[in-house]
């Protein structure tokens, strides 16, 4: 077994890992014009702006026994992108804080690090701050998100209009099977050591939970087809919860075709192996990171070829009330189930 | 005694927290278009922007047996504000991320984010968004701050020359001597619960460390003098730390004299009380929040009526190092001793 180098955090102290992390970074966007090392990070925004930050707790939002650190880096970064995408904006800068207890090493820090700044590759944001500091227990990161839009471009959630087609990028629930299929091996493992830990052939669920991505491309495609979404939220705690406050917010009743509600072949599958009915998984499995909006008709045209993009609904008079039309030819209230970090289960 | 309300936070759940927390929030500054409640805030600075973050980690930087949860609050503000002011900027908006256990009540919560609210009336920003989640243990605030300039009136750490003089404002080690009493009684408590706590009589220190301030004064001062300082940082980490961190990053060195470095009566007679010289708690002591800045020479009679403002030193070439220049009349190379958070003490 190769030794794996362990160097101690205390013996570079804080300002000597800031160092060490930020070495190298260089900025990209015409925006940043100065990046960490100093009080605070100077921007020189275009446009106008949109600020989004998420907070990672392990025990709560993360279980380090089947999370690489470099997946967690990676996620905590896109977590926040997706945040941005979902007000049409293109990200432009992330801040960084992480809080740390003594049982990692320089090493794993570097890990995480790597995963932050591979997603800062992949979606061309600078990391222009943060502040890393000591844990009495476990690890937290909190990420900060600033992205950029013309002011008329940048879409919300309360916007929506009666009549409005709504819309999913990709497929949902897949993450919550992957979250399913991980806790189930853990305990596998944790009963017997020796056991053989089955996550071969589920790759796409254990991958977007471990390593999900935000919907650059479908922004992209919008500004390509000059699509204005009339309202939009990321998918982060389930459909349900999503499509509940686009309707409160835009004061908006909804129907919901469950037959429209793309779910992946594995996703499927694993649901019934699990015997849990499928679209639940996609109903309440949060962490799918896709992009829930609506549009209004007459762009409907420009949707329909696209084969990463579902129509799955329609917005109704707020009187209606938010409604899932089920395959069986049944209404249903939708209701929220989605996860909650602050409720009880 | 009177019965002190407890609600459970996971009555609430994270939406209904969120929606008490911001409730009745209204937005004061041009540049905050849209608050909490989308995946986003929209901004629309004016000017060029500089953005902090810092997180506060229980067990780490507070004790909750000594610290009133409201001046928590207030100060997870504060400490960020400091960092905008010392850029020579003005903050404009903060976003907050809590992570909290259980053991906290609503009313706990409610506590913490009167002192945030308390601290955005007083400094005139925004609360914008943030993230509340739950933690398995203890309390997590970080908070991001995001302050407004004209470009070329945003102040750096790198720009100091040789022959500027350097200054201070306030006094130092005052913060310092404040935790010291209050790690003190702590104990005595803790020793011996029937035990008078003694804090009277030091309301100056404790109230440094309690419920510091941030410099907004010193900025206007300079908006209103015409100076532009050609350096600055502020002392969140002690005096010899900052300077430090100055000179390395202007490349120059430094003679900062003993003699002219503020330091309050009460904070001197408290250090000698508990055996400590007093210059090595400005020096080495933190959280003072002051401002530690640089003027060209030609700026010097504007300062010297100032009664909060000390001239402490002059910058000088890189090869004659950073002293202090004792009272004794002796040279010693300042070397950091600076609180550190990630070293081992």
């Amino acid at each position: 077994m190769a030794t794996i180098k362990r160097t101690e955090i205390s013996s570079l102290g804080e300002f000597g890992l800031i160092d060490r992390l930020t070495q190298g970074l260089s900025l990209q966007n015409a925006s940043s014009m100065l990046g960490p090392g100093d009080d605070a990070a100077i921007l020189q925004p275009a446009n106008t702006q949109v600020v989004t930050t998420d907070i990672l707790v392990e025990g709560i939002h993360f279980d380090l026994v089947y999370t690489p650190l470099k997946h967690l880096g990676y996620k905590s970064v896109i977590v926040n992108l997706s945040d941005v995408y979902a007000m049409n904006a293109i990200p432009k800068q992330i801040l960084v804080s992480i809080a740390i207890s003594n049982r990692f090493s320089v090493e794993a820090v570097d890990e995480i690090y790597d995963g932050i700044k591979l997603a800062c590759e992949k979606y061309q944001v600078d990391l222009v701050g943060g502040d890393t500091t000591a844990s009495p227990k476990g690890l937290i990161i909190n990420v900060v998100a600033i992205g950029e839009q013309h002011k008329d471009h940048i879409v919300r959630r309360s916007t929506a209009n009666e009549g409005d087609i709504l819309c999913v990028s990709g497929d949902l629930g897949g993450a919550y099977m992957g979250l399913q299929m991980l806790q189930r091996e853990k305990q596998v493992f944790l009963n017997a050591p020796e056991a053989n830990v089955e996550l071969e052939g589920n790759d796409y669920i254990v991958g977007r939970q471990l390593k999900p991505e935000a919907r650059k491309d479908i922004i992209e495609f919008f500004e390509a087809e000059n699509i204005i979404p009339t309202s939009m939220i990321d998918i982060s705690d389930g459909l349900s919860s999503e499509i509940l406050h686009l309707c409160k917010q835009s004061n908006m009743g909804c129907q919901l075709n469950e037959a429209g509600v793309p779910i992946a072949n594995e996703t499927y599958n694993k649901a019934l192996e699990f015997g849990i009915d499928p679209i639940n998984c996609a109903l309440s499995g949060g962490e799918d990171y896709e992009l829930l909006f609506t549009i209004d008709k007459k762009d409907a045209d420009k949707i329909n070829h696209h084969p990463d993009i579902s129509v799955i609904g329609e917005m109704l008079d707020a009187n209606l009330g938010v409604k899932l039309y089920t395959k069986g030819g049944n209404y249903h209230d939708i209701i929220s189930l989605g996860w909650d970090g602050l409720k009880d289960e």
